[in-house]
Formats: structure tokens, sequence, C-alpha cells
């Protein structure tokens, strides 16, 4: 089960940004701050809750969400008509929109989280020092964590969940679009959490939709744990240059499928097809495919029909647009192409020399999320896996098989593209940190 | 072993800064890109060696460094003599100033290092999925690992050490004070790495010993993985504003030690000296005593007499005054006293009433560094234990113990005081990332 699938569709290139519903409001940085210090005070009693306390606040939050889904459509419904006053697209509006099903979704995903194992106290590892001293490094939780979402509002809930399953304090920041929706949810679910006996502070949103009091958090170093920007690149990148808290990178996904010398051809092209097309809006969507020269000549006309078919626009290189049957069934790429993460039906085509070309190409151009190999080589297997630096790669298998869920992580808050604490999928233990407890009878350190 | 000791002794609190040596240079922003994308280039070699390859390369760096030690400590001499024109202090003078049994211990290092095992491979967790993929989490270097520091030449050694051997390509940038030492190292040891096979670049300076170029090197993202910045707060407090590359913030500690109703008090005088005086320049070292109100008539006046007799100043509250038998033995303690990280012979002192007061104490004041408890009580320490956020929670052991030596990890490149990535000492393990492997024969994903 995933109780949040990361990769919700996001806006494709060129979209317009949904506009910021006026009515909820600017904050100062002492509001932001301020709640920044409630989330801390309950962070601190959140830390040393036992499990059952906290699976018995999620089951009360899915409850309360169910009896509450009258008002919460109602708050929806507000955002929905400013969205629709102002043009927004209905493939943003349905983004926005909250349904009966939806809430009962958002529900069944906090009692999933209350069946998961609580990943706090475990102890990471163990052992007696030569002094006698015993030591253990056992997970805590991170504290408060902070996550900055442009998705639909069903975000809220989940992140509010995962979170609190992790022991942590949720400061949420959602678009100002899903102002009402998001205050709605949270309301019913921090009073749940609090009649449950948590601190009410424990799902908190970040006062104010207006840009300010996002760098206001982003600057809370010391009261903020983490910062976790959900949504398209341009997000993410305010956040990581503006942040002095640390920031865990998620989500964007410039993918490859490399199709090399040894490979079924018959499964690249299933695996293709159903990286490329099965959800383009999504950030594990294959957004590039890379074709050995060797077999190019017998894949390219095969897998621009099957493209073609899936609805797919076919950007080609001039190597893999000269074996195209009909050039006017592709259209030429550019530079800008290739670094390009289209969340739509479009793909980059190249044709590459060999395998080093092609790890080279997703070192220039990938962004470190996931990266494909086809191959019934071993010998390719094993270099693509050891020379490609992503948060996964695929052997054999379709780019979309990255997530939390298929991965069995059971929940998942995104996808990191860093390297620092956490790479790939994010499960409830990436949500923790460790501390070291040393236990002696007296012990001291000689001096050296 | 430990091969480097990150709690070198470091400037106490007003220490005139060591001036920067001129003849060492700016440089352009290109160049410290220039530097970077070569340590980038090495980095994806040196993440695919074999760990033979890494520990021949560490033991001809050994070799090389007492090869070449007289024209080390030449360059050496020329940074002593700068230093000492420049009327820096004696006991600054003493860290900058290599001698032979200082390369040797250097040597020393490096030969440790390669006979610890190689972090690079470990599979930190497999399975295999319902759909039949299997699926493996990968330790893997983390890339580029750059280390800004203040301290002692010798880091320049045990950090590009400790780097390699986890498969990763060191940027270093140490105190322009200690230029031609560092030049000099760094010289000796890359063209060692890259006699044994390894990319020259392997081991790098940061070009310019100017703030302009550590102001290039902090963000130069996405051609470095992760700044490890090591010295005072005021460096690291800089590097966190000013750096878009991840961080792992490090060392700072006002750590202590809370003396609580049921210690045993005899226990509890040995531990404070040994946390307090047995290296007081150290992050480790103790900078504060609280004392539980129903011992505190008992234990305050010895601790007062040990405490001067190891030389320390007491810094105490009006409670923890009022118990000194003569109270022209100690000074009051102002504000300032409870956040400062003394690194000298002084140590705050108050009387609290009872164990949260002291868990909240920490809370306001401590560093997240190390926090120790002296008790024999089972219930005291498990609450202790639970409610103190810090890296290393003591009990019953001095706070010296944290320490990657002491921990058994064999190599330590610092102690960071944060939640993400690393808490506590930092061996090899927390200089990777991992990546997800996921191997399939064809699968699919299912629209859902």
């Amino acid at each position: 089960m995933t109780v949040l699938d990361s990769r919700e569709p996001r806006a494709a290139v060129g979209s317009p940004a949904v506009a910021v519903e006026p009515g909820s409001g600017a904050a100062t940085r002492e509001d932001v701050l301020a709640a920044a210090r409630r989330s801390r005070a309950a962070a601190a009693d959140l830390a040393v809750l036992p499990r059952a306390a906290k699976d018995a606040a999620l089951l009360a939050m899915a409850d309360a969400l169910e009896s509450a889904a009258d008002a919460i459509l109602q708050a929806n419904a507000k955002d929905v008509a400013a969205a629709e006053a102002t043009g927004t697209p209905a493939s943003l509006i349905d983004r926005l929109r909250l349904t009966g099903p939806r809430v009962t979704a958002m529900a069944g995903g906090l009692r999933d989280l209350a069946a998961l194992p609580d990943p706090v106290g475990e102890v990471v590892r163990g052992s007696v020092l030569p002094n006698g001293l015993r030591l253990q490094q056992i997970r805590v939780p991170m504290g408060v964590v902070a996550i900055i979402y442009e998705a639909r509002p069903n975000v809220t809930a989940d992140a509010a969940g995962i979170a609190l399953k992790s022991g942590n304090a949720a400061l949420l920041r959602g678009s100002g679009s899903a102002y009402h929706s998001n205050r709605a949810l949270v309301d019913v679910l921090a009073a749940a959490a609090e009649r449950a006996g948590l601190p009410a502070d424990a799902v908190q949103l970040v006062p104010g939709t207006d840009r300010e009091s996002v760098k206001y958090l982003m600057t809370a170093r010391g009261l903020v744990d983490v910062i976790i920007p959900r949504g398209g690149a341009g997000l993410i990148q305010a956040v990581v240059n503006g942040s002095t808290v640390p920031v865990i990178e998620t989500g964007v996904g410039n993918c490859h499928v490399y199709v090399d010398a040894a490979a079924d051809l018959d499964m690249a092209l299933e695996l293709l097809i159903n990286s490329k097309a099965r959800r383009p809006s999504v950030c594990n969507a294959a957004e590039n495919v890379l074709v050995h020269a060797d077999v190019a000549e017998r894949f390219v006309p095969a897998a621009v029909a099957a493209l073609a078919e899936a609805g797919v626009t076919v950007h080609a290189d001039a190597a893999f647009a000269a074996l195209v049957p009909d050039a006017t069934t592709v259209v030429p790429a550019t530079e800008t192409d290739w670094d390009t993460e289209y969340l739509s039906l479009d793909i980059a085509a190249a044709v590459v020399p060999d395998l080093d070309a092609a790890v080279a190409h997703i070192a220039a151009h990938g962004s470190g999320h996931t990266e494909a190999i086809v191959t019934g080589s071993l010998a390719a297997a094993d270099r693509f896996v050891a020379r490609v630096d992503a948060a996964a790669v695929m052997v054999n298998a379709s780019t979309a098989f990255t997530d939390g869920g298929e991965f069995g992580f059971g929940a998942e808050i995104g996808i990191s593209t860093q390297k620092l604490h956490a790479r790939g999928p994010m499960g409830l233990a990436e949500l923790t940190s460790t501390k070291y407890v040393v236990t002696g009878a007296g012990q001291v350190r000689a001096s050296s």
C-alpha cells in the first residue's frame, strides 16, 4: 500500500501557475517563528510517545476526516470556485478538487500508517566497548518536519500522518490556491489528535500564504529540523537556495531508458512505453530514450511506431531521426530537450555509440532520479549499475517502479534526489535521525 | 585507533584569529569551479575502484609523506615563521607546527585507514518484491567531499585519507596560515595517489586562500556533494548560512554534566573533572555542571574544591554560589555563560530543582553534542536519555567518550551536531550515500 504517492501529477512545462488565493493572507516573521516554536514544543512531547498513542491518534484522525467530510468539501469548493474564476486549467482544477472518495482515501491512508511498524526506538547498532561502556545508536524522530508543497490537498493528510507516525511535528505549507481546503483539513486533524491526547500543535499549517512567510520558514534554523519541498523544479530550487534549514531535495526526474546492444528489443519496447506513457506527469516517468547504435536500425522504427500509438511526441537527434521511416513523425531535438523534464507525452531520443556514451549522456543531463538499462548482458548491466550515479538504477525494469509503495516501504513522503541523508523513496525511517546512548558505571577517559 | 581526532584543540573564546598568509593569494570563481569539475571527474573513477586499489594508494601516500618529510617541514617552517612574525599566540603556533613525529603520525593514520573495511558496496538492505523484482540498497561514495578547516595541517592528510578510503574525491580548504604546509602535503599525496593508479585529482586543495574562494566553493552545488566545515562556531555559521551545497555541521559542543539526586557523588566528581579538565579545548569537554538541589549542599563544596585543584574557574549561579564555602573562589555567572563554549578551564554551574529542569536547561542552552547524567536511578537515566535531544547521551560516563575512535569506528572525519544524514562521530560510512538497484526480467508497472 502506498499512502502517499509523491509522484502526483505536476504541471507540465509551460503550464500557467495557479494564482495565490488572495484572501488567505500574509504573515509576519514573528507569526511564522511562533508557529515553529509551538511545533518544537509539540515535537518534544511527540518524541517520547509510545507507538500505541500515535496509532490511536492516527485512527482518530481518520475517523474525524470522514465525519467532517461535508465541511472539508465545502471549504474545498471555495478553493475550486476561486481557481475556476481565475481561469485555472481543468487539469489543475482536478488536482485541487476533493471528493467523497478522495476524503475516504485520505482516511484510509492514515489507517494504513497506523498498521505500519514504528521506526522510533529501533536500535540501529549496538556494542560493548573494550572499557565496558555499552554503546547503542537509537532511532529518534527528527523533531519538526516542514513540508512545502504545491500539490493536491490530500498531501496535507498524508504528510501529517507520516510525520506523526515517525514521531515528528508536522509544519505544513500547501499552495495558496488550496488554502481553505488545507485549513479545514488541518483543523480537523489537529483537533482529533488533541482529543486523542497528542499535543494540539502536532500538526500545523504555516501561517500565511504569501512568499515572505516561506522565507521566514526557510530560515528558522534551530526551530525546524528539516524542510522537504515537493513540487516543480522552481519551488525546489528556491528552497535549496534560500534555506538555512537542512533541505531534502525531492522529485525532479529527468529519467532515461538506455537500450543496450544486448537488449531483448521486445522487452525494451514494452519497458520504454511503460516508463514513458504509464503516467507521463510523474517524476519517475522516462523523459529520454538512448539507443545503442548496433540495434538502432532495428529498434528505432518499432519504437517510434509504438510511441506514436501511445500519443508520444519524439524529439529526436539526427542519428535517431535518420532511422525513422517517416521523418515527419518526429521533431528535431534541440539542446534544451536533453535537460527538460517534460512531464507530458514527449520524449527526447538519441542514438549512442556505446554503453559508456549512454553513461556519459546520463551524467551530463540526468537529475539523479531513476535510470534504466535494458540488456541481456551481465557485463553491461554491471557496468551501467556501477557507473550511473542515481537514486535508483533499473535493470530490465520500468522506471515507474521507483516508488515507496512498490519498494515495500508502506508509506512515502517523497523521492529524494540528493545524496545526503536519504536517497530515493523516503519512508518512515527517512524522517528520523539517531542518537548515541552510552551507558557506563563511572568510566573516565584516559589522558592522551 | 583514531586516525583523525576531530576534537583538536580550538581557539578559546576571544583568542585572536590567525592572519591569512597574504602570499597564498586569491582565486576566481572559474578557478574554483574548474577544480571542482576535476574533483567530480576524479570521483567518477574513484567510485568504481575496488578496495585493493584504494588501500594500495593509501599505503603509497603514507610512504610518500615519510619520504618527503624534509620538504614538508621546510614548507611548514615558512608558515610558522609568518605566523610568528605577526605575533600569533604560542598555542596557535603549536597547532600549526609540524615535526618529524607528527609527519610519521600522519603516515600511520593513512596506514590505519588501509586496514579498515571498505564501506562502499555494502548491501544495506535487500529483498525480492512481490512481482519478482530484486531490490538492493547499496552503499556508494558521496562523490566530491569538501572539507573546510581551520585546524592543524595534519588534518589535510587525515581528511584526504578518509575521503579516499570511502571512495570520494577530497577537495580541501585549510587555513590560509597553513597554506605552504597544506600545499606541500597535497602535492605529495596527490602525486603518490597518481603513481598508485588513482586519478591525479583525487586529492586537491581549493584554489585561493581568500574568503571569496570559499564562497565559490559553497555555491558549487551539483559539483560538490557535501561540505564539512570543521572549526569554530563562526566558520561553521558562515558555511551554514552561505552554502547551497548540503552541509554537515560539526563540532560545537556546549556539553553538560547533570548530577542527579540519585548520583553516586564520588563518581559524579570524577566524571565532572574528567569531562571538564581532561582536554578543555576540545568539543566534547563539559562546559556546564547542573546539580540537583537535593544533593547540592553535599556536592557543591567538593566539586568547587576539585575544580579549583584542576585549575578550573567556576561561573556559578546564585544558588550554586550560596553553597560554596568561600564565595571568592567562584565568579558570578552571567546570562551569556550558559551559551558559551569556553574551550578553556572554565565551567558554568547551576543548581536545578529536578531532572526536568535540567532537561529544560539543556534544551535551552545545549548545542546537541553530548549531555551526561550521573545517577543510580534507572528511572532518572531513562527519562534523561529519552528527553535530551543530543547526538550522544552519556549515563555515568565522561563526555570525553564522544569520539569515533572511542566508539570503535576506526576513523573519524568530525562529530555531526545536526540531525540530517549523520549525527555524532562520523566514520567512513557517514561519507557515503546509497543507491537502489532494481533487477528484473522485463517487469512493467500496472496502471493505477
